[in-house]
């Protein structure tokens, strides 16, 4: 007899993630491969984290932690949001995840049930969509623009037939790298207070900017949820250790929920992330390698025809708008990795209905490699 | 304006996560507390784990993998089942995942839709039916006792009034212990296919028997979805790394959902588990440990009044039937620990029907703590 397939369980693939494993597979075959493709950091974690995992290895049981991470992680990051933002966060508050992706499907979980609804702006990253629909929860894409910096809005929202449950906010934004400026930020978060719209506040590229300085919505708005992760900025993508700020009123569920879910976050990467907090000089060095990067593209792109590109304040990727080339950017991505060996992600991960004119190049990685994208770029473009 | 909570969010919290956090505030405010509560090993990962993580450190940039993981640790794991269940079990089948945990959540995701029912063993271990309730999947439980071996049977499913989508099996189960033989495995598995029923089957706690051989379902029915992980015979609760087995007609489900619920596990366990399964040696010690705990536990807690003990087949708990000592196992536990310093967790966490008559005992700690904690209860109860 033929056993259940679920419904919710055929979600589209993360692309990005498709294009690392067909870019692999090129690489596997020998041939010479540029990832633009996925957005993480070409170069590792600080070495104070290194250093700190290399101890807890040796000194460390490493058994569970609590369901809500160590004390002394959750204490550290409390101190970082009064550091960084002056904001007073309780550390009671700091819930250490998974990554931002066991954040989201906690924050998902704990404050919103099926058939709730959920805005967010298209372009935006695509796990979220595909999270939100497997746990039967709708996303409802807000079409945002250049003349909206690719960011929502409440005039936008207030568009809406029926008001949302909620709303994703990401600032910068992931793929187009757009920021909202405190003023933008403030006004977006007030419409929905006002309205009783719980706003998922996803900061996890937080620290790599490029002039503007990015609001946290915890300076804001107590009953936000605020996602973040060492992944980013703090350049430890592998070691999957994020954290969310939790409103009081969904903090008991939000523990059941990662009792039951996750037992526990890792226990290594909570030993060592704690000092991340203080490698500031390593890190922000990172983030000057990828504003050489952000300028290089920004020369050298329009000269391969990517000239209509979303103004990158944040994150480290290039949206570029390829309509002029192409209706199909899937099959012009797939054509670019192989007559370049220049992978990227087509549109269509991050707006399933106007992607297929747009592709993300992520510029994280080393600084000869972009430089050597960028150059056959412009050679097969010309 | 109120913000949403959601109603799937408020499931119970995991109360042996919960006495954990208690007897460590207990702990840390000087008392001297022994740890029965937890399911993990008192020993900490295989030395040669350990090596492989600092070599790893200093090595790799622990990046994100693929979604399924690294092949090279599908390929160890797929001749896992080659060489201990001479099961053919193609690589390509098999998914890294973030323990044990986000296993049942790709599971429960990609084979069951909201609304769907889910038989399972009551008692059990009570996240399953936390994450089922979560993402609204219906636990369908079927009681068992000592005259089941505390494992479902043929019959206790047919006596259903409306057959189930799904059965989850777990043999050695938690928190019995108890083991259902080849002959059983096979006839359960059977009826199963024959009315396709889809079965999770979670072998969580092979390697950890004393006596009867494990039975694991790759052996027996490719469309089982089998679930294990590296935390109960490999010593690494905290590392957070399990795998599935996953049917063909759920793989591409389950790769989609891995994209987006979790990017990929995490990298540096990866890199260093591959190489557990050439400790045999050093976990076979472990084993030999904890049957030296279980015939001390045996030999012992009958003194205390703790006579009616499920047969312990495998795995490392004693779930002991305290009907006739009290009605309210969540306070006698309390009292226990307050009184002794012996943390255990009460059988509500596994049958919130009939588990106030019951507790679990984990004996994964040290000897010497097991033999201090059986010296105390046989104190106490004297």
């Amino acid at each position: 007899m033929a056993l259940k397939v679920a419904r919710r369980g055929k979600v589209p693939p993360f692309i990005a993630m498709e294009v690392l494993r067909h870019a692999n597979e090129r690489a596997a075959q020998g041939h010479d491969v540029l990832h633009l493709e996925v957005g993480q950091p070409g170069t590792g974690a600080p070495q104070a984290v290194i250093e700190a995992a290399h101890r807890a290895l040796d000194r460390e049981a490493l058994g569970y932690t609590e369901a809500l991470g160590l004390p002394v992680l959750r204490q550290r990051i409390a101190r970082h949001y009064a550091d960084t933002y002056k904001a007073d966060v309780d550390w009671r508050r700091v819930v250490v995840t998974t990554g931002s992706s066991g954040g989201f499907l906690l924050a998902f979980l704990a404050a919103f049930d099926a058939g709730d609804r959920i805005a967010l702006a298209s372009p935006g990253y695509p796990a979220y969509r595909n999270i939100l629909t497997a746990l039967g929860i709708d996303p409802v894409e807000l079409e945002v623009g250049p003349e909206h910096r690719f960011q929502p809005t409440p005039e936008l929202l207030s568009r809406l037939e029926r008001q949302p449950d909620g709303l994703i906010v990401a600032s910068p934004s992931n793929p187009c790298g757009t920021m909202l400026d405190r003023g933008h930020f403030e006004a977006l978060l007030g419409y929905c207070r006002e309205r009783g719209i719980r706003v998922v506040s996803d900061e996890i590229y937080h620290g790599i900017t490029y002039g503007m300085a990015a609001t946290s919505a915890t300076e804001l708005h107590a009953e936000a949820i605020v996602i973040n992760s060492f992944s980013k900025y703090y350049a430890m993508t592998g070691w999957r250790l994020g954290w969310m700020v939790v409103p009081e009123d969904l903090l008991r569920s939000v523990e059941s929920l990662a009792q039951n879910l996750f037992v526990s976050p890792q226990a290594l990467p909570q030993h060592a992330a704690r000092v991340a907090f203080d490698a500031k000089a390593e890190l922000d060095g990172k983030v000057a390698h990828y504003a050489e990067n952000r300028a290089l593209l920004l020369r050298e792109l329009p000269k391969a025809g990517f000239d209509r590109l979303a103004p990158a304040d944040g994150a480290f990727y290039m949206f570029a708008d390829v309509g002029a080339l192409t209706n199909d950017s899937t099959a012009f991505c797939q054509q670019m990795l192989e007559e370049t060996g220049v992978a990227a992600t087509p549109g269509v991960d991050f707006d399933p209905a106007r992607g297929h004119r747009f592709l993300r190049f992520s510029f994280a990685g080393s600084t000869a490699d972009i430089a050597e994208a960028a150059r056959r770029l412009v050679a097969w473009r010309r």
